[in-house]
């Protein structure tokens, strides 16, 4: 059975936040789809895109955040903005501000008549030593500031959103890769030294992930800005690879895979054997189907890398 | 066995925030016993104190909060302060604005050479399901907006803490009663009803709660900014009484038990049958016994109403 999704009211003025993110791009042109008025912010840089007013402020600035939700006044906020500095966000005082930041602009939301508002949580929320990770059943007890920093700002807007009768919904976003993504992190790494010739020590590599694609992670959280569901979702492929299918996958394309040198790292003590999501409500109550499965996916993400070092070659 | 409390460092620096409140107004003195340099700060006004630098700033607003830090740089601090609004706490979206505020501070402290951190946390922030309250075995589901708040606060204080190298406690406190009571809560509602000899209608009265007289909890947050134990640790006497305990205890000081009409109110859904604390962190690892049992502490509670009324009609 399909069932459409909901068509968002006529009405509707969509706010989002961390619109230059690595989600967040992904997310501009869905939302130009789906909502005819589309807001975006960043504190970075505009990227003029057809169908979006763009707005420069620094959400970590009360007063600009005041002057943005005032001027713009959206019934519908995705706010995705945070700290993601690679290797620092895990531990980084900003995510201090920004739980500090995100009430406030909650705070102000609600007080201009928002009415749909969703958050972006993290898979660092579930307790790790339980793999397969289901919002309603797996404990909460997320092991680090970051974890615990989404956790607990998604304890406290639920209830507030609770009580002043606005319909919310936080994400749990496992593992993404795509076009983009910080050069460091894995699917990068591997993509531009397999490219490159150069040899890549890893950890065993026996470790299984769940990786969606950044651009069906982001499709997922505009269907959940349009949805009326409540409450945490998981946002993930549903299906759990070893790192050394990724590996493989991404060799298969641009060959070299004897440069892999798995056991190469040592593996962090903290890294867990298993982590997946449960799809269940991704599924079966937002009707979402993934675009990419991991090769398709995997393949674009090549093709884009590729299309990065043509670009800066010319 | 007895132990003495550690002797606070000679060169700390004490700061009590909401040093007005029910609880901060007792914490002056004892404060003053234990350390040389005690700074408090309220929003609403200064209460001239013996050995106390006042200062009033609001903590809600993040730059009297810079001003203050950057002026006291305390390396003990001891916060209270919070929205308490009678009837009102349990939904205030004020609850927010103390989350905000309370992170602000934090980071301002650590930035500032901050070295020992208590932030009060509440029963609220148990599962009421489960009557008997442990720090570590009961689950932490806290149904409302404030009890969620304060939990929140602490799972990332907890986790900044750590990552920076700070000393850091949170409360969990129960049921208090005592000198400037909100005149609308239980005890002082049955002290000054029964000395008026009004007919006072209360709910069946069968709920067993954990009270301690408001001095010995301001007592025992002061000795716990003085040690270094860390985590949550219950402040309450551990004794469940029931609230007809309560009642008659004070009616056989003020006489006229008869005025209680007991089921006159009907009893909240949400009301539990029991909740009591476990004290063995507070007897075993603070060393702390209160001053006052429920019948001197409620006849200290009775004797300052009645002083109250003579000023009034002096």
């Amino acid at each position: 059975m399909h069932i459409q999704p909901t068509s968002p009211p006529a009405d509707a003025t969509v706010l989002i936040t961390g619109a230059t993110g690595f989600i967040g791009r992904h997310c501009l042109t869905p939302l130009t789809r789906r909502f005819a008025n589309v807001h975006a912010v960043s504190s970075r840089r505009i990227m003029p895109t057809h169908g979006i007013h763009w707005h420069q402020a620094d959400l970590l600035d009360a007063n600009q955040t005041a002057r943005l939700i005032s001027e713009v006044r959206p019934t519908h906020l995705l706010h995705l903005a945070w700290t993601t500095e690679h290797g620092r966000f895990w531990t980084s005082p900003d995510n201090l501000r920004w739980i500090e930041a995100s009430l406030h602009l909650t705070r102000l939301f609600v007080e201009h008549g928002g009415r749909r508002l969703i958050t972006a949580g993290t898979c660092a929320e579930y307790d790790w030593n339980h793999g397969h990770c289901h919002e309603e059943i797996t404990p909460l007890t997320p092991a680090t500031l970051y974890g615990r920093s989404k956790h607990a700002l998604r304890l406290v807007i639920d209830s507030f959103a609770a009580i002043n009768q606005i319909s919310y919904a936080s994400s749990r976003i496992f593992f993404m890769y795509g076009p983009c993504e910080v050069a460091q992190r894995l699917v990068p790494s591997l993509v531009l030294g397999l490219q490159a010739g150069r040899r890549i020590p890893c950890s065993h590599g026996q470790q299984r992930r769940d990786f969606l694609h950044v651009a069906d992670v982001a499709a997922a959280h505009v269907e959940l800005l349009t949805s009326d569901l409540q409450g945490p979702i998981n946002i993930a492929s549903g299906q759990a690879v070893t790192l050394r299918d990724i590996a493989h996958t991404i060799a298969s394309l641009t060959g070299h895979a004897e440069l892999i040198d798995w056991g190469g790292l040592p593996t962090r003590r903290d890294d867990p054997d298993l982590l997946v999501a449960d799809v269940t409500r991704l599924k079966d109550e937002l009707h979402f189907t993934p675009h990419y499965n991991l090769r398709t996916g995997l393949a674009d993400a090549v093709a884009w890398w590729h299309s990065q070092k043509s670009n800066q070659a010319a």
